[in-house]
């Protein structure tokens, strides 16, 4: 069976050193997170994930969700009792709005618990996390009313929220969704359709669901203007504000899928149910938006969690188990032959998910901060530079991370060899639900077009221009310190790589779009090698600095990171002249033959 | 429900066209493989694997194999069925030697078919896949005597085949295996030890299931040095040679595994079976190593197919699923929204999987050839070169082919967004069922050290100048062909990579054996960069050279063909130097950590 340990001391070393949180406790929420505090709460979220979450991760998948006759569901053997420790925990109100009971503490806080949570138990970790989401469309866009009735029963955990957009014949393309909403005479809509792909839709975990559906009102525009957003509660409420009538949104059906068995993905059947508009009439994409922004970053960190908890596995098992001996002598002499950690190939395997492990908590953290800047700065432009950047590499948080999440996880497995294929072993479970999070929430070639076609161009190149500055003000302060050249030198190529595949696409892409469809993924992925490596580039910097003031008796931990730097940047980096490559091939040699042809 | 077509035209191009097999009419089989007769046994083959296999291949994953309380094992409904319609069409015999019933065609035409089968139905392809390999380990290795008795009927398709090499504590390194050989008075052998992972270990399809086990002579030598190699029938045969009393070795339990549930794979626990010494004592490494060739080919094969099938859907559901606009302008205006298919990067996608394909597919015929030619031809010389070459590529074809395979199918389920997780499209049960050959046979990693310690530097370095000789001709022989340079350019500086790789090897891996293990992936996929290249190389040709003549009314056959090669050139060749930069790092970033900081 898997284990599982949370990553505190390195999240802290990240918290700490190198993003140094303490710079912001002027900020709303960070006066609270002294470094004290944040060991305690990292701590505790170890403690919950590591005893509660994680045994009964493979029993979940094993069991799956139950849907009964009647449309209800029931979740795995343990799960009732787990949230229940979650929501004791007061772990959904982390950094929720002290205005509506939760406890306001920076967002980035909240990420560093959710990556436990998911590496612990995706599918648990779900539930919490689309509620979430709806937390938020609901504080940004909804009513005072709206705010009122909802947020408290969410953010203490006593409800549950859902996202409902994807229909049979429409996910990308919401412009296309049938779903309607007639207004009723007291305000209120009644809302008929079918939705698809909805995680935590129907389950026995919490008193009432909340969910958040898209629908076109009777008489709007066609295609994306015509769509608003309701809540629409499973019970709609009573006088006293608790769940009474139970609505017309059921459960048509389980999805039986591919992974993340213990969460119940819905067909949801709304009949006349009815629903409460969220900000105004036909905006409903705007509001959603919100939502999947914060989805998008959550994803991104399952990409990343799940890729962190096969790797300890799978570092357990190239430790203990013994096969063959090392090519330059034996290792063990003692045993019959040597664990395969002594292996360079085993070893390539760890070190190439260790490497993007460690970097891709430092970017998700670093892009989680930023989304605290963007909200509780007192600065306009420290907000609006924040805000900048959370929006250009969310993205690639979601593409990148789960990308390479993926590819990870398959990586961890193979080091079980035949072992890995067995459910028993756990393994694959790991890479079947790892697999989801490169398809929702905009599957990852979405992600993409997102970032070449909007992000990229928007207030005519703000964003990147911000980034890079950042980047290359960091290679440019080393410029002269030799110590750091192993790590400045390979990602000032990539940033090299980045600015002429930038330049390609500046002087290509207005030309001919397909060109920038075609160069988007590479696009994206070589941002993201960028991105990463600008990573530990930082982490190098204070690991350096560390060993030179005596490393607090952690020297160990200090030079491990160094090594796995100088690991990225020789093994990882290089994939970026592939990327440039393609890109600066255009888009003729996809374009060229007749959709017949293939 | 996922479909398949048999790749019928594109197969006949390369055995005709492009491996120009009629030049080989004067070897054994060869004579009898005319055009016609080709393409009959194509359509043959296409037919049983259309309307038989592929149909049962959904039902057969969700219903799985069954164990009984007495052992026995059930296969999924329509299995039986299949494999009887399987063994009347005589497929079983079709390249096994005349001598015993078998038809004796080339081994060419026999992959040819085989990848069909696997595409179709890759977990019943299994059963009669493991009976070939166990029909060349006894052809190759064992007695007159065993030959009669064993072969005619395993040929025929009556009796099955196994391998048991796995045992709980020992896969790659067969030198700990325990399973022990008492010799008996009558020269046969009691065998006793469990043996895991076991495919096709118990079933109900055939009337006897011939193992194949390595397992330790009493007081034979420790290691690898001291294996031999038994066949031990589940039923020991009577006087007349049919099937009698029922052996020791019996199916303990059947593995759940993430995929290929159709087939059953066993644990397999022997208690004083009978068993037949095949070949020498103490030399059954050496006898299966026969079985595993052709094995680690099959399985190769099986990368190909499962990627090939899931293209074949993928693209179905591209030009069916309407999403979203082309950016530049509506290609559907009929419609409310363009096919998928217009949008450049999912034609990246998709032309991905089909360049690898199609390479795939002629490098896997082509070393298959060479084996024939290994085998059968008259000159010693063209026969050593042959083998020198098959044995080279082999850990390619097995390595390569199963992880772009791999990559490809996950590829393919990602076109479906958010329906390719849900079991019924089908989707998914490609990605787990691909998964496996990447593990079993020797895992990739295994291939990659078997090239770069082994085969690499067998005969002071004789096959790999020879197969660089072969491609420097070829490109040598176009350098003035201005039509063939936008595929042999790109193809020398993939040489180049090779080279400079190969040479780099030469210099640091005698020095330190790590350099070696450091560099075996990379250098792995680097040469099946060039291999695949090569195949485009003398794909693009023919291709030039048939529309020059007219093309048989095939002109867009020809035209996709270098659409296609030039795709690969541009988008898949830039990988080479990641490759080469990788190798070039040397084992220092990976060996510099202790086992206890990963």
């Amino acid at each position: 069976m898997p284990i599982y340990k949370a990553p505190v001391e390195d999240t802290l070393f990240l918290l700490k050193d190198v993003l140094n949180i303490d710079r912001y406790n002027n900020l709303p929420g960070f006066e609270e997170a002294t470094p004290d505090m944040v060991e305690a709460i990292l701590g505790e979220a170890a403690r919950l994930c590591e005893e509660v979450l994680q045994p009964i991760n493979h029993s979940g998948d094993k069991e799956g969700c139950t849907r009964h006759e009647d449309g209800s569901v029931t979740t795995p053997s343990g799960f009732k009792e787990a949230y229940k420790a979650y929501v004791e925990g007061g772990w959904m109100g982390l950094a929720a709005s002290p205005d509506y009971g939760g406890q306001g503490l920076p967002y980035v806080l909240h990420s560093a618990v959710g990556e436990m949570l998911s590496s612990a138990n995706m599918a648990f970790a779900m539930y919490p996390g689309l509620t979430q989401g709806a937390i938020a469309a609901i504080q940004e866009h909804g009513s005072d009313e709206l705010k009122q009735t909802y947020l408290p029963k969410m953010i203490e955990g006593s409800w549950t929220g859902t996202m409902n957009l994807t229909e049979p014949h429409c996910g990308t393309d919401l412009g296309l969704l049938r779903t309607k909403a007639v207004p009723a005479e007291d305000g209120t809509y009644k809302i008929s359709g079918q939705k698809i792909f909805i995680s935590a839709g129907e389950h026995d975990l919490s008193d009432n669901i909340i969910h958040l559906v898209l629908a076109r009102i009777e008489g709007a525009p066609e295609g994306t203007k015509g769509i608003s957003l309701f809540i629409v509660p499973k019970f709609v409420l009573d006088a006293e504000g608790n769940p009474g009538t139970r609505n017309g949104a059921t459960c048509g059906s389980i999805e039986e899928k591919m992974g993340i068995h213990a969460n119940s993905t819905c067909v949801m059947n709304y009949d006349d149910a009815t629903g409460y508009l969220i900000g105004e009439e036909n905006r409903g994409l705007n509001a959603m938006f919100v939502m999947m922004n914060e989805a998008r970053l959550g994803v991104g960190l399952q990409g990343l969690a799940i890729s962190e908890v096969a790797y300890q596995n799978a570092v357990v098992y190239a430790k203990e188990r013994i096969q063959g001996r090392s090519l330059t002598g034996p290792k063990a002499p003692d045993k019959k032959a040597d664990p395969i950690i002594v292996h360079p190939d085993v070893r390539r395997m760890l070190l190439n998910i260790k490497s993007i492990n460690e970097a891709g908590r430092a970017f998700m953290l670093w892009s989680a901060l930023k989304g605290d800047i963007s909200h509780r700065s007192g600065d306009e432009k420290e907000r609006e530079a924040a805000d900048d950047l959370m929006g250009l590499l969310t993205p690639i948080v979601k593409g990148v991370l789960t990308d390479k999440g993926f590819d990870n996880t398959v990586a961890a497995q193979q080091i079980y060899g035949g072992h890995g294929y067995i459910q028993e072993w756990g393994m694959e479970q790991f890479v079947r639900d790892a697999r989801i999070a490169q398809i929702y929430e905009g599957a990852n070639g979405i992600q993409a077009l997102d970032l070449v076609g909007r992000k990229l161009p928007k207030d005519g190149g703000r964003a990147m221009r911000l980034f890079m500055e950042e980047v290359n003000t960091f290679t440019g302060k080393h410029r002269d310190n030799e110590a750091m050249q192993p790590y400045t030198k390979p990602l000032r190529d990539g940033v090299k790589a980045l600015e002429a595949s930038t330049m390609w696409l500046v002087q290509n892409g207005m030309a001919n779009p397909d060109n920038a469809g075609a160069a988007s993924t590479d696009f994206m992925h070589l941002m993201g090698l960028v991105a990463l490596g600008y990573m530990w580039g930082l982490m190098a910097e204070k690991s350096l600095e560390a060993l030179k003031e005596g490393a607090n008796g952690k020297t160990s931990f200090h030079e491990n990171k160094l090594a796995t730097a100088r690991f990225y940047f020789q093994r990882v980096m290089p994939e970026a002249g592939a990327h440039l490559a393609r890109i600066q091939s255009g888009a003729d040699s996809l374009m060229a033959m007749d959709a017949e042809a293939f």
